[in-house]
């Protein structure tokens, strides 16, 4: 794996056009949970999700005149809207095929960054119809948002920031969706401390990775019917075997605890992160025998919610 | 001034109770205002707000038998907490009077903090007759909120900090309520440099400070009818000597523009602001000529924001 995945080599690459982002600490959430929490912080990332990493490694490494073919992705909204500002930066244009229900800020914010929408029906059938369609029509290079190396080694780069933060991390703690950000952070701290382990966190209602490890290989997720927009992915068959080697669980968390732990986060550290990366405390708060005295990195993955759509009761 | 206000050993003095905040940039904001704007983030300090440092500074200053007294304050709810906080820290309780209708979010935060709360109604008189009478039943020290130097004092580390990280700023612009925080930043400002221009933002809907300026002496509020409950306070009249002769303008916002410019920093920023100092933000955007292609240090006063209530449109 060392020679294909390069996350040093992805940090240098993409440090000029990502930001480096803050970790943060709290007293009141140590307190509650028993045990120290590092979180790294990508809801401040540019485009407002570590994907801006992953996508500015893999346009990075495309020849000029793959560019001027065009490149098309697949995404419920952050990778296409990271996807769009990195192409943007290189005077390109991305196309993103996004369902038709797709929050509306995932939607302006790929806009915002410039790409162009190509909308599918919110089924995986409709969305891959469509990419063979364009993709046929117009020559485009696929940019995967998790199934790709690549992409896979410009996600790891949040654990190596991380770690150059908090050298002495007992554990860190993932979401897991397809896969790409938990497999790039295994990949990066399975060369350089074994001594940690690391989790995945993923929502009951979107288990696919939980099963697949339980059974050994892939299955399909029986429902995504979870607040986590960003965790309805299916893991995938490049990153499935680098989490099925090297995580130490995949803890599962229902919509309820989701929820309380996104409010828990915006009360207590004033900062906005969605739902699909508070399940991280979530799981830290269900599972406090594991987590319990240790030292704990969590990856707060993006912030971009829809500010018309809070999860709990307003007046 | 320079021998009663001294916030360079007021920082001394409380730097080990209170966080250093961060100053955070967001270049979707400079873009929009066209200008540097520089977010000095007491939203993230502890209590939640600035008021922890006003409140430290006097509670550190008080004899032993001045706190076998006992300390009480009153409150909209960001001091009642700070002040709380302050005096659990040397084994205190402090006593906190607030009206009946204070945001739930800011009452917890004050029992979380270990206050006692005593409530009194929704106004001036009600406030100060309830006052009157715990001071003379106990012989309580009572910690006002602002109209204290001891208070102005420890407001004024606000910008001490702010001008470590930012040292060539044009301008600083802090939200206006009681004034302590308006006048510790301009106390602290006028001494170190006088190039550096500062602005205070009001609401409108609570607009005595701005009238007062106009006037020349204290004016009473006309209405505290404004979202923000941290502003509804009467200027002092020990911070207002101050504000008069050092401001450059108290520029007044409505409620319309308070609300956007908060959603604005949620959504750009990911960080959760009171709208009592989203004004800052709103002030800005509404006089692009005064803060067009400066270096604009905002003051994000306190992040105490109750969930429940949103003042947008919520599915």
């Amino acid at each position: 794996m060392s020679k294909v995945i390069n996350i040093e080599r992805a940090m240098l690459r993409i440090s000029p056009y990502v930001h480096y982002t803050p970790v943060l600490t709290n007293s009141s959430l140590n307190n509650l949970t028993e045990s120290s929490l590092f979180f790294k912080c990508e809801n401040f990332q540019r485009s407002g999700s570590f994907k801006i990493r992953g996508a500015t490694n893999a346009i990075l490494q495309l020849s000029k005149s793959e560019l001027d073919k065009g490149v098309i992705t697949v995404s419920s909204g952050n990778h296409g809207a990271a996807l769009s500002m990195a192409l943007s930066l290189m005077g390109g244009t991305a196309k993103v095929i996004m369902p038709k229900n797709t929050p509306k800020v995932k939607v302006d914010n790929v806009i915002r960054n410039g790409g162009k929408i190509i909308w599918c029906e919110p089924n995986y059938k409709s969305r891959e119809e469509i990419l063979k369609k364009v993709l046929k029509d117009t020559g485009s290079i696929i940019v995967h948002p998790y199934n790709d190396l690549k992409i896979v080694e410009g996600q790891g780069t949040v654990a190596l920031e991380l770690i150059e933060k908090c050298k002495d991390l007992d554990i860190i703690i993932s979401p897991v969706s397809g896969g790409g950000l938990l497999s790039g952070v295994l990949c990066f701290i399975s060369e350089i401390n074994k001594k940690i382990k690391v989790y995945g966190a993923e929502p009951i209602e979107a288990d696919d990775t939980h099963r697949s490890i339980l059974y050994g290989k892939i299955q399909k997720n029986k429902t995504t019917n979870t607040i986590c927009d960003g965790l309805r992915a299916q893991v995938g068959t490049i990153t499935f075997p680098i989490i099925k080697e090297k995580v130490s669980d995949i803890l599962t968390v229902s919509e309820e605890d989701i929820i309380s732990s996104m409010r828990l986060i915006w009360e207590r550290m004033k900062i906005i992160v969605e739902p699909s990366c508070s399940i991280t405390l979530a799981a830290i708060l269900k599972n406090k025998n594991i987590f319990k005295g240790k030292k704990v990195g969590l990856i707060l993955s993006g912030g971009n919610v829809d500010l018309n759509q809070m999860p709990w009761k307003v007046n």
